[in-house]
């Protein structure tokens, strides 16, 4: 009847992960064969008020390490978000996966009681239980990161379908 | 420690229809602004091979029903997918919130073991057990298509932003 916080994070962190690695060699297939640039893609934005593709990986790579970290009482690791190849955000969420699975699921006995903090942009901080964080607020946003992406290179012209989005 | 696997459906499937419901009402005063029928946003696409709005709203819709019948061990109700209006949709979305309702959390004993059978369009069926199915495909596939309602609004010019995709 119950799922451990960790078996309903760390999986999903990292098999969306490896989701995203298969439609960006994807996205480097379809540049390939028409001749341009990947590095084109970094900047794609679906409305020219909403974020480029770069930080839609960026952010949800944060998403997978924040999520990790705080719900195993740890401070989140800062990272630089310095990319500007389809190479470089692949290196991003190669190292993004090694962070999710760097943390023991032991070290998340009482996750779903714990207080997380999130600071806001605003300066206050958002304050929630484990569990209310992870279902509210930590896949929600983490899924749309990853959706944008994917949307990104969908509306591109990249041949996705929905089951690279879900992956196997 | 733990999460049932109705505390991790139920809320996230509850909040986030209700979060679509605010997004029509939002693209409801776009288009009256800009004196447009609003049923012209049940066609968008954001690709000529992709699905339309109307339908990655029926899809959603269908995905958080089926998950939530499949996990209680109930053969999920068929729906006619008739929506022509904004006000079809959001009578559609209701009618899914009711049937997320409607199943006490008890039903969902043993369902993280429970093997559930989804019927694929070639004909096969994919066969996973109740936590997998939860994690990897219908929050996933739920949120795909929520956040593709989510994507063609914004591209289409209404005024969301990412707290109204995370909702409150």
């Amino acid at each position: 009847m119950s799922l451990s916080m960790h078996s309903a994070s760390a999986p999903v962190f990292t098999r969306m992960l490896g989701n995203t690695l298969a439609w960006l060699d994807k996205a480097q297939a379809h540049a390939e064969a028409r001749k341009f640039d990947t590095a084109n893609y970094l900047g794609l934005r679906l409305a020219p008020d909403m974020l480029p593709l770069v930080r839609q990986v960026q952010i949800a790579s944060d998403g997978a390490k924040g999520c990790m970290s705080r719900l195993a009482g740890l401070e989140p690791p800062k990272w630089e978000d310095n990319e500007t190849s389809l190479d470089d955000l692949r290196a991003r969420i190669r190292k993004t996966l090694d962070h999710v699975q760097s943390i023991p699921p032991a070290q998340f006995e009482g996750a779903d009681s714990r207080e997380i903090v999130i600071p806001m942009r605003s300066g206050d901080a958002l304050r929630l239980d484990g569990e209310t964080f992870l279902k509210h607020f930590a896949l929600p946003n983490f899924f749309f990161h990853t959706c944008a992406t994917y949307m990104l290179l969908r509306h591109a012209g990249v041949e996705l379908g929905k089951m690279d989005f879900l992956g196997r």
